[in-house]
């Protein structure tokens, strides 16, 4: 069976879903950028600065049964359907019916084809993790006021990890604190401070809540420290929820990712000033931050990685178009033999991604995230280069319209560059791998005396 | 389903064939390699040079059921039995089951492992392609003369293709010429004249038959050329069948691969002179030959591939235990990070070029092999360059063990590196590849009008 | 000899631009993003929008001596002083000697480590390039009023080649045309109709005079056509000066570099409608297009290179910088044997591009720039390749921060990028080297026979 | 100036040694290999086995004044003349004038063409390595004894470093053992005990003397350990002659690199056993091995990588020929656009090598080798791989042809990627690089402050 292969109910959503792309996302992107062009400085993550198709484009997604794909299990009740819900059940997942990490992986192609389609249907992220964490770990509270709307795309959501003043790629460096402290009659409440970057979707306006990512601090006199062996272990991270706005979190200004902003989403420097929150804020407990991230983590890849191999293979197809309708020396593009060898590579390079990508999703779905580690590690590394390179060759044959506004190619390029750093840099990833690798080694090693 | 997943027939055959290859197979090659290195010159290629080694691999193998595992589909009957036979059946296909392309591939991977694994198996280039053709194209007669033999592993085979005169890649430069002579009573025979090199096997002792791949010479004044169209496709070639030894059959010297001579197997320098065939020598007809070389060239691929991936998996493994039995600048080589580099990025090559060529196994199980062509050319192109890279790092870290005969890696490393040559030049199949994308994005773009 | 070595004059010069682009040019670089980043859609080509920095280290370069350095000749007299001049002297090349192309080199690659320091130095692109035409081939009023200003910094040009709806790496096919109109009087005029784009500086309120590259067209009635032979090579490429601001030169629209505008200086798409031109509008003459093309182009890929090369040095220092700063797992950044891999390559890398250029600066110097086409090529292509690794590896080692606003990193990266485009694409340059590489070859066999 | 210009009397030589090398050498390999490859198993390493062509080579090299070009400085006297020489000058440098490492880099190229020239102007490795520590390091006495037959071309020698236990990369892991033994008398004598291999030339019939790196051993009981400081310093390597044959330096077998023996010089494991030594053996004295290896080191690598450009240029040259003469697909090779990708491609890639390698040269002549560590362990990285590349290419073009004995491609491919690992792996000299380029960063950080 193909690594391609779909269930006749996942086949059938994906053909609409390509039409969907193709006929309604795609041709809106001029609209979407044009509409945020015209706003600047502070303006551009403001309510008006969203461009209207947005809403237009979510409202037909969800009608058309594109509408929280990525959700691979039922919802419990209380997500459902609620007292104030009068009959709406937007919250349900649209398609009706739930697809392994791998069939969702050839989806997620689909939707990574147009910048608008992941936030069209409801699966963008960091909105889709935050969504995960929060349905696995969340109080049914927690849920109840930001899961749901998250569900519904009512409101969105940021994921504040990596730091500004450390080498975030070692998770032991972060600096943020939440602080612990015990009132008189018992009760529990926390104080975080700390700063942040890279906080993607931070200045949205539609941004409504923050998880963070912070280390525990028992130094406040008030609180007892656990003992050491607990105490080291809880001093690991813990993620907090803010609602956001919030006067202690400070959106300080926006980043800008090789020239562009991103706006309205876009990514943010963070200020966490001295924000008092209560036990309800904490998702899973004190120092369960790590266990948590790791259950965002493999399902995330694999939607990341599709997502991007999705929009090289446009970018691909853009080229393989160009090569008809432009002539050098006497001859089309596509019959100079370099232009050939150009495409040969880059078809082989989207092949090799695409079944790295979905191989290890196969095989989150088969044994479990745990055991995949390494094959997650590997299309971490190996998924934005190949990407990167079909994008780069791409742009290549379209010359100085491949770097201009003009095609999605000097936008993807950049993005898929920027990958290999985003949630964390090659290096890390390729340690893990060798390390699981040398362990399966050193096993084979000894038992073999 | 994972790409390397296996019937339950076919799994038990795997663990049983991956202890073959480790502890029959690996351990003979230097007894292999100790009887050949005392032989030189011309002697080299005689019987006494040949390692009694292996028939005794092979003998095991018939027994342990590993015999033919190539063979897609049930036999003939008259290949199984036959009065001379005597109730002996070692023709017949050992597992007593037939797997798909993708199946064997998966099995194909661990024959790789050993340089005489394939061999003991009765699965080895050249000579499974050439029984496929007499399979599938040859006559009764053809079969029973050449097929059998070949199929008891009594004898072995050459495919005569390449020229050292013309740029073979291209295959209308070939220069070998099949004359047809009509005699006065109607009677039909062929003359055969040519230079061939790239001969393997040619020269091996136990050599007893020739594939040769010709073009239609009707310039016999006996001769009656066919009408211009009909010639013109005739012209092409045609594959025919000449037992060996034949006096005008002249193994004229060996070829080195990169200073390997591969005796007694090796590869020749052949000149045809002057050789008669009759009607009876021609498989399936007069210019069928590109037809032929074509059903040849799936699953042959598919085959020296997965053992090209084989052979560059052991190499890796080799290389990781190194990591752990050598030290410098005070730590062993594993805690170098720069080797662990090493180590992330081969086993991605590797998963890489294993993933690619199950795909297109699957492919050819799923669509048949015509269209499967673009994926066959992409694996030709493809993993070779990506077994190579593994076995250079793995070279690279051995330092001067791995340039040396002490290891399989030197070997390893020119014969991958003669793979991107051998069947065609990465040129060619690039070509092949990037013509079928653009005829695909030619149809996309005009649907779209 | 070393290829970096200077005259004493020339190492003095050197050593005080150093300090000059250092303390000077790379602090100011805040200062000028901050002044533009204010500005918003139309208003970022105004007057205003220039960053009043920019004339303070004009002022200051040109007092310390290091204006118009570029210049390879003494100016003629009318250039320097003038009855209008009132004794001023700023024409006048300031470090009042000449440098050959490979010393002024090793000074471009210190202006190439500040965005800032070209333009403050009046050494930058296009201007320097149309300086060139101008001072070579412009008549004394040609020069008088648009090679003056340009020398003394008080206005800025643009070269118009590239063009959007053709593939413009082959000059042949330019579809703007110059339409030759001949007066009842025997008096010549030109209209100039067609589309450009990637029109650097055309933008800039600053920019007063356009070269502008385009096809004769004698189809005109009043117009007798040359005979053919003349036809054909005056059908050539023709450059004609368009004074700016003009009615008929329309700049519709700014182009974005992947995400950057470059305001104010930035890339226009053109549109060139109706322009009357008359007889002194033309340099050199009719169809003298490519001559002076070839004229610009040697020098003008030193200058290029040796910029590319400062810039990607000085991201080089940064990120040896910031192995020092950052650590993870316990080590510092530097310790890291895979950071410092990274380190090794982008020296070397560095090293060869400056070598690479440098030589063939030599070259030009020695030969001439037609017996330099061979380097010239060479160059082109692998200086912005060798560069723009440098600056990847600059990127992932600085992790988010390296794609941010924060550092020169990003813009440099995408910039480097736009060099394999910019100029004429990879494909071009390799052609060019690879024929006059075989035009060896074959003279060399020749003279064997 | 060129870094490829010559002063008169080298340019004169260079044009005599080019005809030399491309009418005498080259075309006299054929015979050399046809005389070698009579002779199998021990007797490939016998007087007989070597072609006697080498000799009248030698003979027309001394009568033509190349001999020992690669001399940095005038010889003392006593290596000039001697009472036993009878007017023989046969150890003069031939030219009569010393050049510049640059200089004689210029003309290694030339030599680096055929695998026989460095031999015929006794200019070979690792001859010139030994002379040169002989020269600037050794007695009278050990000058004589075998400088000077060496310098005349009488006899060979060998260097044993490197050993087949032990990562040899790390020089701290060598465990070959100098027993210092003190008799009653006072007396010194050693005892020398170990295994090396890569004995590159000790199985040659020719070898008389061999220089060994050792360990020095005081745990003799008759003798007095010196004080801890000397003794660490003193226990580093110590370098000493041994002449051969020797009872006690056993060639145990010959090693292959990639399949080549390269006999009758070729390259050995050498067990030494007991070999008594007295103090005349020392070179320098104790513990100055590193030292002594450091002097070896600048110049030699200048010669190695030369002498691969030599042979990559000539492999090019070779490719570019055969593009002339086959044709696929009704273009000659040339003809085709990925064919000139190559070229041009393997052109830059040998510039750059040439480039940095008399950059290199050009720096140890100006300021001494120790200050031109960094480009010293620059070129031992970069110029291997330039090399090899274009070797690479050029087997590709041929196809079949390249990997086979009828072209030097092969052997040069695999000997090219062999000096990857030859006098220490890639990875030992990035770190080199990488760490003198730290230390200079850190120096400009702290003078900022």
């Amino acid at each position: 069976m193909s690594l391609q292969a779909l269930s006749p109910k996942a086949s059938a959503l994906k053909e609409r879903l390509e039409r969907f792309v193709e006929e309604k996302c795609i041709p809106a992107e001029a609209e979407y950028d044009e509409h945020i062009s015209k706003f600047s400085g502070s303006q551009r993550w403001t309510e008006q600065a969203v461009p209207p198709i947005i809403e237009k484009l979510k409202a037909e997604a969800k009608s058309l049964g594109f509408w929280n794909m990525f959700l691979p299990h039922p919802l419990p009740d209380h997500l459902l359907t609620s007292s104030d819900d009068n009959g709406d059940t937007t919250t349900r997942v649209s398609p009706s019916f739930y697809m392994t990490n791998r069939e969702y992986g050839v989806l997620a192609e689909v939707t990574g084809r147009s910048a608008l389609a992941p936030e069209a249907c409801n699966c963008n992220a960091p909105d889709t993790g935050n969504m995960e964490v929060l349905l696995k770990c969340g109080t049914k509270e927690q849920q109840r006021k930001f899961l749901k709307p998250l569900l519904r795309g009512e409101i969105r959501s940021t994921f504040l990890m990596t730091e500004p003043d450390v080498a975030s790629s070692d998770a032991r460096n972060l600096e943020t604190r939440l602080t612990k402290v015990v009132g008189k009659d018992g009760s529990v409440k926390y104080i975080l401070n700390g700063k942040k970057w890279w906080s993607t979707g931070a200045m949205d306006p539609r941004c409504k809540v923050a998880l963070v990512v912070a280390k525990m601090d028992f130094s406040h006199p008030s609180c007892t420290p656990p003992p050491i062996d607990e105490k080291s272990k809880r001093g690991q991270q813990t993620i907090v929820i803010v609602p956001m706005p919030h006067p202690g979190l400070k959106c300080v200004r926006p980043l800008t990712v090789f020239g562009y902003d991103d706006a309205p989403h876009g990514h943010a420097e963070v200020h966490l000033e001295n924000i008092e929150l209560d036990e309800g804020s904490v998702v899973l407990g004190e120092g369960k931050g790590f266990e948590i991230s790791q259950t965002r983590l493999g399902p995330g890849r694999i939607h990341h990685c599709m997502r991007a191999i999705g929009l090289a293979a446009r970018c691909y197809e853009l080229m393989l178009e160009r090569t008809f309708q432009r002539k050098t020396f006497g001859k089309h593009l596509h019959q100079h033999g370099s232009v050939r060898d150009l495409i040969s590579d880059s078809k082989s390079d989207l092949e090799s991604a695409r079944l790295l990508t979905l191989a290890c999703a196969e095989e989150i779905d088969r044994l479990g995230a745990k055991n995949a580690r390494d094959k997650i590690a590997m299309i971490k590394v190996v998924v934005p280069q190949l990407t990167a390179r079909v994008v780069d060759r791409s742009v290549q044959v379209f010359g100085g319209a491949g770097v201009s506004q003009d095609y999605p190619l000097a936008k993807a390029l950049v993005g898929l560059r920027t990958l290999r750093i985003a949630d964390g840099p090659d290096a890390v990833h390729k340690q893990t791998l060798a390390l699981i690798e040398l362990k399966k080694a050193k096993k084979r090693m000894h038992s073999r005396i």
